[in-house]
């Protein structure tokens, strides 16, 4: 790959140049290279470097989220793990000496899987047939000794519906539609499956059925399982859930095709505890004109027990401290506080968020906008943006100061579960950040969610450009400011 | 990450919602999903997409590299691995039954490692200390009990010319400059340290030196050493030479702070056999209105010996191929004739390249334009084009075409190491793909390329953009026809 005097510009290489490397490939180097180098830098552009060039060389996110998946690990609401991590990103927060490092309390849901899931095809002639499958995040469990129930495949709750409790009643309903691999960013891939996950149990209980199974909501065609909360209805039976790997899920069906009354096995042993006290973890740098006007930027702290959180969203935790630690390493002393938030239990309750919003609105505090991060450390593409036209207009002029297409569009509409109550509440304009998408729901909720999943430019280059766009914020604020 | 309800498209994810998920996050949605799906496509809309949805829902191209990668592996040229991956890709396209497969001979080097490095700290205290070491492609052996010698560090071919002979004779010389991380897009940052491995033997010999390391030229910080291709200056003694892993770098740096004089032992067991013979292989769909006009869509067979190739460039063999493939599954009956070429001998030599070039000009034959996809099998984000601002226009007017910002630019400029020889000897314009670049020198020419680093999506989304292109193209011509 590459010859290595496609780069033109180093002299060095120039001197011994070879007969065969006298086509200068360009490829990875981009549109912007040649125009920053020749012409003289602005202040911003500057700053921005700054931000990029620590960012890219220090690679101190990327350690901090080592420490964070390896030191830490899982951590899911009302786990020891959520407790440590509380107690972790706190200690960090103020080893950094931010000038203010505080926790804020509230009650999270604690549900556990308990040992490990049993998912077995009965098979008449070959025995058990093992599966790979997790518990969905909130299920409760079968009995102790599990169940055995023939099953009925459906793709749709529609499905359940139209078949009726004949078909259902007595048995377990797998939910086998796949992931649509056709999307082109991922998250309409997942939004287009993962109903099945959430309102399948429900759905599948109103007409008698003993269990669910799924085909995980996830893009990769391999065999890990991706777990994820549910919602049971109330007024309907509670019962077992639970998601099968993609390969596991092909063998059920050329199990059922071969034996069409095959029968699965599941024992689940998941238990809910009473709710437990947990915490948010905010840290902040006080503005230096504005200290009560409050940009905030977020990311959850809480993820699912059976990975190490790597991209959910240990990613976004670190891009969140990371915009402080930044502004400390490089001087920058912004106008506005800014805040970073980590928050507790989004992903199997949001009542980190929901307290957060709470509060604010509860002590009238302002916030000037609040960003979130979390949809992985990937290469960074671009920004959502739930704010006026005029905001977007002037987060769009800033495009050509994020180097070399880094952040490339500008969408109308984005946020965050975390901040979306915040949103709500008092009407704080909120940002999505949004990294490269195709390697997302590989790893999203699934044991593969691990640290070395992660790699370092992708994650700091997203940060550094979360940096910048705060940067931007704090010194230009929204609109102009006799307006605001 | 992301609450299941994010994408406000989904009907059925609608009737479910909880409260927590009445913020529609975005994070994930690119800017063009809402346009696209409420207007009339065109004829190239449909085309593309079907393009699209072809390479993300059967992953075709990524289990052929996975076979490519597991079944045949490493391919230097000369190398039993390299002759059975031109019977591999021979059998691949003639299995598809493309119009006509076959291959064009070429005489290529044959460098072997021999037995593994070995690369030894002498510490006076604790014994030798083991480094992670390849040597570099081409050199020559050491003695065959290895050399002893001690170290001198430098940081440029410059600095070894400024300390002199005096400095530098009978020792060791490591060349220490590190990948500059402070590049966004990678390619500089190769760019920038890459003469240390392919002029520093030489330089160092002038000047008395024994033998050369180099803190590798690769992006990771990692210990994996990544090896490549040297350049011995003729009139000068060949020395041996070998690249370190990025940690062992460090490590022999901190040995030298601590004892100055510490010794260095190296045993390199390379040998240099004669020119082997080898081929290029080609496929062509035959062209419906202009079949002698080709259109040519490469990239190379041959990789380095320590690993699988699967980026460098595993990624852009099957990237040429699925091409083809694409076009026959989908029943594009191309006007051009569209030539995959998989060229030999990319790395340590470019005689592939020049042999294709050479018979292409005694036969007279006419491309339209050559791509060359060798820069690994990542995220699509733009093309490089040498070739007429007339013709860039026209690829740029394309670029709506892309789906959600797969492609976002067109540079001027670019090409590839294969194709720049038919451009110089036949003025044809040449096209580089450029894909995230975040990772690449991660892997590149080290023992971490392999399959497993390499995403399905990502894979697959670089061979629809290519496939799209050449689509284009073929349909549209570079400028108006009657002009042409």
């Amino acid at each position: 790959m590459l010859s290595p005097f496609q780069d033109a510009a180093t002299g060095v290489a120039r001197r011994v140049i070879l007969f065969s490397f006298l086509s200068l490939c360009l490829a990875l180097s981009h549109s912007l290279v040649d125009t920053r180098e020749v012409r003289a830098q602005t202040d911003d552009e500057q700053t921005v470097n700054a931000i990029f060039n620590e960012r890219l060389t220090s690679g101190e996110m990327y350690y901090l989220l080592e420490d964070l998946c390896k030191n830490i690990g899982p951590r899911l609401s009302g786990s020891e793990g959520a407790e440590r991590a509380v107690a972790w990103a706190k200690e960090v927060m103020e080893g950094y000496g931010f000038d203010r490092v505080y926790l804020q309390e509230v009650m999270v849901p604690h549900w556990e899987r308990g040992e490990p899931e049993q998912v077995r095809i009965v098979d008449v002639e070959e025995g058990m047939i093992e599966l790979r499958a997790l518990a969905i995040g909130g299920s409760v469990p079968t009995a102790p000794a599990g169940i055995t129930a023939p099953v009925v495949v459906v793709h749709s709750l529609e499905e359940v519906e139209e078949i009726g409790r004949e078909a259902v009643e007595g048995k377990i309903v797998f939910y086998n539609r796949a992931f649509d691999q056709t999307v082109i960013a991922t998250g309409p891939g997942y939004g287009g499956a993962v109903d099945q996950r959430f309102a399948g149990p429900s759905q599948a209980a109103k007409f008698g059925a003993v269990g669910v199974v799924i085909r995980s909501a996830g893009s990769d065609f391999g065999d890990a399982p991706h777990t994820g909360g549910l919602r049971y209805l109330e007024d309907v039976e509670r019962i077992p859930a639970a998601a099968l790997g993609y390969q596991s899920a092909d063998r059920l069906i050329e199990a059922l095709e071969e034996q069409p009354g095959a029968q699965l096995y599941m024992r689940l042993s998941s238990k809910w505890h009473p709710d437990a006290l947990s915490h948010n973890v905010i840290g902040e740098i006080r503005g230096s004109e504005r200290p009560d006007e409050i940009i905030l930027v977020g990311g959850h702290l809480d993820s699912w027990d059976v990975a190490e959180g790597a991209h959910d969203d240990g990613a976004g935790s670190v891009h969140a401290i990371g915009v402080l630690r930044t502004f400390q390493k490089l001087g920058i002393r912004p106008r506005h506080t800014i805040r970073a938030v980590l928050f507790m239990n989004e992903e199997n309750g949001l009542r980190g968020g929901l307290k957060y919003a709470e509060v604010a609105k509860e002590t009238g505090e302002r916030h000037l906008i609040a960003l979130e991060s979390d949809a992985g450390g990937f290469s960074p593409r671009g920004f959502g943006a739930t704010a006026d036209d005029e905001v977007l207009e002037r987060f769009r002029s800033w495009l050509p100061l994020f180097p070399q297409n880094t952040i490339s569009y500008i969408n109308k509409g984005g946020g965050g579960a975390d901040i979306g109550p915040l949103h709500r509440e008092t009407g704080t304009p909120t940002i999505g950040f949004i990294p490269d998408s195709q390697r997302a729901f590989d790893y999203h909720h699934a044991p593969t969610d691990v640290f070395e999943a992660v790699n370092r430019r992708e994650l700091e280059l997203g940060g550094a450009s979360i940096a910048t766009l705060i940067y931007l914020i704090d010194k230009y604020g929204l609109k102009d400011e006799m307006a605001q």
